[in-house]
């Protein structure tokens, strides 16, 4: 697993694989939705553009549906197992997404406009409902005779995605320097609940259906946990130095945005004086503009700020493999599940 | 059940009964909440001021928790069993009001500024969704072996709620007359899934907790999905007719605010010319004046809008005691379930 290599990476198999598996019921799940809430969803998963006509772009990988297949299948039992699941997964991610680009002001996502710049906040407002009400209709729906731990586990996830979200809008209001300041300790407490969840949530969700023993279980909820931290980590590093046209944000995004990430908060945790550069770029009452945002970039870099948000992402994706390897898995899911974590990380940074 | 009384009857002692059983696992539900959420969640409850100061309003009745402990107990469970159901519907009721606030712009609630008022829209669409979090935790934790049916009831009726919230918002955008005017049918059909399903809920989820057989739980669903839509009625009422001391809102509220609520609807259907001059007065691109919401209720009552709406709201109040007493249930729960059904639609029209 090396976060920084080129993002030239053939997609996994297990993506195609899962998809084939999973798309028709999350197609089926939207389907059941009222018309006005499903036309948002169906935008918002990026299978059509505003007006309603067919999407010119790319939605999701569907990564998370994949992890979810992939990990009931490291356990023993069919694919098909994890539909509900994996579909549950995808329902949820959509959720917070809409949702979270309401509280966050977030205009754009994956280079269009968000639901509620695209649709009004009211009505985004109500696609993030209706896709939390049928993720949790789908996942009861299940028909297994273990829906009732999976819901539970569903449940937790949705209140740590609130927790971790709750920790990022107060974050926003604190200091970057003195007693009140973010620690890393409170950062990735945060990160765990708001990424490492959901992930943890897409590994463990399959084998609860399927009924898997709890040892195997928390393997796998651990690894999706892992895996969510290096992924928010390489994510906070594309939002300084992740290129515009990758990512649809303009260069130095996150810090013009003013937004408390590991990169940063490192920096000031590394060098004290670099601290208080970035609290004379950063703390003002207005947003920085370019040339503030630039000059804060080079000064968490050197400050090795950048070095050490690489060097955690690269911690938690073996912690992530370390936990897949601690437990038997069936082949080839096992393997496969490592090659799409990789997949998953090897973004341009 | 006699919609059009004094509203100065006295409160159901098992009101009070419920509060003590459900009050102390509400607040502990509530204190698992992270803190930003949780005091939001907490004013969106009424127990506090929106700075955090003790609350000097009262807050809902209970209403909810009460139907679905007594609920229980009709069909011979202990009162304790629905403790989790009561909690899980009172915190489902409040996310309903907190984002329906927003998507409707409402910036008053029982006497108060609304959530978002309060707080800003961001934090008011976090609060609601740690709300429903914390309902399906509550619920899919409740350690009875009927949870899994239980949180697929939950999870239907808040896929309800969404598609009559969603039906409502497109009323807001159809035409007061013609061929795609919102007719009686679709008005009900909104009405059952905004507000009849969450008392419908209320007095089916604790039945279902307690292992019930199904003719009892439909049963106890149906007359709270009547008692329901007999209250949408009565409010319907209020929203026009209502003393603004006791609403707190303006008079005319409804009228005013071009809601395309019972009475109206009912008025055009039964007097074409009525509907005439209400497209007149409530159609154009201004809302209404207080002098042309005063000559509206006027139409509106003159065609029989009014007169109908109250019989709706008798003839549902009559279905809800019948579906009651067309199975056989233990006293004296039975006969609160009906004093309760009573007191909830005693309000003054």
């Amino acid at each position: 697993m090396t976060p920084q290599t080129t993002g030239l990476q053939a997609p996994p198999h297990a993506l195609a694989r899962s998809r084939e598996l999973t798309e028709p019921a999350l197609r089926a799940a939207i389907g059941r939705l009222h018309p006005l809430p499903r036309r948002m969803a169906a935008f918002s998963l990026g299978w059509c553009e505003a007006d309603g006509t067919p999407s010119t772009s790319p939605g999701g990988k569907g990564v998370r549906q994949a992890l979810a297949v992939l990990a009931a299948e490291a356990v023993g039992a069919p694919g098909a197992t994890a539909v509900p699941a994996a579909v549950a997964v995808e329902l949820l991610h959509t959720f917070s997404l809409v949702h979270d680009d309401i509280m966050d002001g977030d205009e754009r996502r994956r280079h269009r406009d968000s639901v509620w710049k695209a649709f009004g906040t009211g009505p985004a407002v109500l696609t993030g409902d209706a896709l939390f009400a049928l993720a949790v209709q789908v996942l009861a729906g299940s028909g297994s005779e273990h829906t009732g731990a999976a819901v539970r586990k569903l449940a937790g996830t949705l209140g740590d995605l609130v927790h971790g979200q709750a920790d990022d809008l107060l974050f926003e209001t604190r200091p970057w320097t003195g007693p009140d300041a973010v620690t890393l300790g409170e950062y990735e407490a945060m990160a765990a609940r708001k990424t490492g969840a959901l992930l943890g949530a897409a590994t463990a969700l399959g084998p609860v259906l399927a009924g898997a023993p709890p040892r195997l279980v928390d393997a796998l909820s651990e690894a999706g946990l892992h895996l969510g931290l290096a992924f928010q980590a390489v994510d906070d590093l594309l939002g300084i130095w992740g290129d515009p046209l990758t990512t649809g944000k303009p260069v130095h995004s996150d810090l013009r945005r003013r937004k408390k990430t590991l990169p940063v908060l490192a920096a000031m945790v590394l060098d004290p004086a670099a601290a208080r550069r970035l609290e004379l770029l950063l703390g003002s009452d207005a947003p920085p503009g370019a040339a503030e945002a630039g000059r804060a970039a080079a000064v968490v870099e050197d400050a090795g700020g950048r070095t050490f948000t690489l060097e955690e992402a690269r911690r938690h994706a073996t912690a992530a493999r370390a936990a897949l390897s601690g437990v038997p898995l069936a082949e080839p899911a096992a393997a496969e599940l490592v090659a799409l974590s990789e997949y998953l990380l090897d973004r341009q940074v």
